[in-house]
């Protein structure tokens, strides 16, 4: 899997986003948006601007989504509830067995990493930007947040596999390993620009390296990745 | 070290972010432009708003800087250079030795961690904004993509301590080991918001995080931290 955008180009934000007529408007919306917010940014964009991007008249807009807040909760939302739901799944099976928690948090990992990697436009760009701090995005927050902690129980469950390793406490190794995960982010942001190369990682990599993160050594990341094909 | 904005709160931009009338007006301008642009979106600031969050007449903002881009470019890169020199010189030092090149890769971590934490109202948060793609931030961007690149090399030495470690690319591991540093920017960002408590990370966590990544086990991360201490 590459991850590079391959419809933008530094510096030369499209005017028009791949729209895709195929789909449902308010679908058509939603992918449009995500375009323009994160090639223009959220502040420079206007609803009219969405509306003319998919081709549709702005009253259309209106009666798919309250405004253009609505719309980023939506991307913010659907970013992020896969991976949440998945997450509370996957620590339910698990249960406090350690092997299964490492087998259930390397198919997270992964799992996760295409879903960033393959969300429209890496709407994952747009988690730092200060309108995401306002209280409307709560939810999205929260979710994200509820996703990160099981990262972190998963993670200190999973380290029990191994003798000496330091104890971190799960709050912060959660949000140590979905900071990797979320290493395909800034990959797909940057990568292929004038200033840095392409990179490519594959969704086992990323895995791995989250593994790593919590403390394990080779032998468990294995058995976790045999335990994480039969889970799924 | 408590990673938490206290001079903000979601939601709430300030009007008047920071100043320190005892600072040079240049660098007073750059104080209130960080505050300006992390807290309403560089976007939504002029540099009108700069000059009078500092108090000058805007006349004098570009006698010190060409504008927004300008001084938004020199906030970039002091966010990065000091953890890019430091980096040369690590390495240089460390040469082929693994065992020299872990306490140099925890030093490093653990330094830039600081930086990070330090820098003036979490200015990490805009590197993935739509305006740093341009081709005008292209010096930022190459100087972070070298000192990525030499977070995967001393990564890659440090990992020959360890027998039956999987080799992941250079490139790759650079990408995976300078995200894991980066987790203090959103935990910056969100942290103490209403959706998310305050996380207290320390630089020494972040640095054996770091090298855990780097495929490094408990006796080799001691030994690195150990190391570290006598280089710094």
């Amino acid at each position: 899997m590459t991850i590079v955008e391959k419809t933008s180009r530094a510096g030369r934000p499209r005017a028009v986003p791949d729209t895709a007529p195929q789909l449902p408007p308010r679908e058509q919306i939603l992918l449009a948006a995500a375009g323009l917010f994160v090639e223009q940014g959220v502040g420079s964009t206007s609803t009219r601007a969405i509306a003319d991007a998919v081709g549709i008249r702005q009253a259309s807009l209106y009666y798919h989504f309250a405004g253009k807040d609505d719309i980023l909760a939506e991307l913010l939302d659907r970013s992020v509830r896969p991976s949440a739901e998945l997450a509370r799944r996957l620590e339910e099976q698990a249960g406090s067995d350690p092997a299964a928690a490492a087998a259930a948090l390397y198919t997270l990992a992964a799992t996760d990493t295409e879903l960033l990697a393959r969300a429209p436009h890496n709407i994952g760009s747009l988690y730092l930007i200060p309108e995401v701090r306002d209280e409307r995005f709560d939810d999205f927050r929260a979710l994200r947040h509820e996703l990160q902690e099981i990262y972190g129980r998963l993670g200190g469950k999973a380290g029990q596999l191994v003798a000496g390793s330091d104890a971190v406490p799960a709050t912060v190794l959660g949000a140590l390993l979905i900071q990797v995960v979320e290493v395909v982010i800034p990959l797909r942001r940057w990568g292929g620009t004038s200033a840095e190369p392409a990179v490519e990682i594959e969704p086992a990599v990323v895995a791995e390296a989250t593994l790593r993160t919590a403390g394990l050594g080779p032998a468990e990341i294995r058995a976790a990745a045999a335990g994480a094909t039969k889970l799924g």
